[in-house]
């Protein structure tokens, strides 16, 4: 893909600071860091969205993840770890190209999400829940 | 783990609308959705943090997530998905057992995360990624 940045990255035509790679996917530090040693995981083929890969191929980026998790946990010695992955500018993703944040995270960081959580009652979650076995059988 | 409240959705003590399981890993409806749809993913295995699991059960976890988000994708299409794991209660883990958040989003739901995002230099980020690459060679 032409213009996409992080294409650009994982073939070496964009500066970056790569802390690992493979013939399949990339990681480096964010350039705009949320927090000291927040690191983007992203496959080095296209995809747009985690929808699009292969299920497989998603287990592959996460057994990656989990490995640069442990090594960011060692490393950094952080108070906690979010790893987030966006899909859609609705979702907040800002590069159309797949990637998985690591962000480091200590207490009085000055991270917050907002989120508006309503208990529901389980004959309420049902409903929703139907809908998705139903696609989840006929992928 | 006796009191802990998704060991025990995994072994059906605790009433939970269930979307999938397996041997080892239940999928099931947040009690507290922030929006319609929202999913929580965890292995049945009792583990605090992502850290604990071997890498290569993180990814089978996050193969499932993946076919999880398709069927969600199809099932409500929302606007986008995120994915969200979070370690450790600096990073806004409530419930000490691994689970993963499919969060549907819609835009305009109201949302929101404050990033404190900087801008750095390449050169400001190799310190840090020097120490990563370190703990990853001796995992």
């Amino acid at each position: 893909m032409g213009d996409c940045p992080f294409c650009k990255i994982a073939s070496h035509e964009a500066p970056a600071v790569i802390v690992y790679e493979d013939e399949e996917f990339v990681a480096f530090m964010d350039k705009r860091p949320v927090s000291d040693g927040h690191l983007l995981v992203a496959p080095k083929a296209h995809y747009e969205m985690l929808m699009e890969m292969e299920p497989e191929l998603v287990g592959k980026l996460f057994t990656l993840v989990a490995r640069l998790c442990r090594a960011v946990w060692r490393a950094l010695r952080p108070d906690g770890i979010n790893v987030l992955q966006n899909n859609g500018p609705a979702a907040w993703q800002y590069v159309s190209h797949v990637h998985v944040h690591i962000i480091p995270r200590w207490a009085g960081d000055g991270i917050a999400v907002q989120w508006p959580a309503r208990p529901k009652r389980l004959s309420e979650l049902e409903r929703t829940a139907a809908r998705i076995r139903d696609a989840l059988v006929n992928l």
